[in-house]
């Protein structure tokens, strides 16, 4: 389904699909809400999971935790469907633009995984701190994906 | 600078910043457009380059094909000013909100590495095609960069 890599000049400004995968076989896909732009995750696709993602229309993953295809929603009923799907010049890296079903995306129970930002210390040798951002909870984790 | 790893309960709930890197000593960042939210470019930051980024407020990454640190803008003027920089729930990926300065975030001379979207073909078998998006070509490369 995808091309073979070609050289530097097919890949920057071809128009044959021909994703990098790493070393494990991965490729990172950032999902973002198609409407808002808020970003939601950032998780992993193997060439079997991007081929499944664009034949059903919704975003398939390959967990590297648990090592197995990961159907974003077929748990929680939070599937993400695909608007749009860019690469970027060297294709090693993908956007997904979603619409996010449900209540959210992060397993946490907030619509987003991006959930905290980064507050630098201006002390020096001190450590950075988050701070929350975003509405909070916005589902019960434990209800919807039934373990606590 | 950043916490020890916490177990799943304090990195997903608490508020040090405790990044995780790779078997590379990596962590991928995309770097989004804080005003458009257009996304402009995927790629890695050390423990390092991380430290410099916040020390100094511009996105400062890991080139991974050089293995250098990487001053986005240092050659070309295209300089990131950080706005805001979010982590995810296991605080292994990182989005930044950035003031892209100059003409464009990538070194094909667009304003963002994500110039193509991907079209799926809806023949089975046959390959899936690229197609151009955005405003195309905002610099030329060589100029900017030197090198043909």
């Amino acid at each position: 389904m995808f091309a073979p890599r070609g050289g530097k000049a097919e890949v920057e400004e071809g128009l044959e699909f021909a994703p990098k995968f790493d070393r494990d076989g991965l490729i990172p896909a950032l999902a973002l809400d198609a409407g808002s732009r808020e970003p939601l995750m950032l998780a992993y696709m193997n060439e079997e999971s991007l081929r499944r993602t664009l034949e059903i229309g919704e975003a398939v993953y390959w967990s590297r935790s648990r090592q197995e295809f990961w159907h974003k929603g077929a748990t929680s009923g939070h599937i993400q469907r695909i608007v749009e799907i860019r690469t970027d010049c060297d294709q090693d890296a993908l956007i997904l633009l979603v619409e996010q079903v449900g209540a959210g995306a992060c397993h946490t129970g907030r619509e987003s995984c991006f959930y905290r930002k980064v507050v630098a210390s201006h002390g020096g040798a001190s450590a950075a701190q988050l701070e929350w951002i975003g509405p909070g909870k916005s589902f019960d984790p434990a209800a919807v994906y039934g373990k606590p």
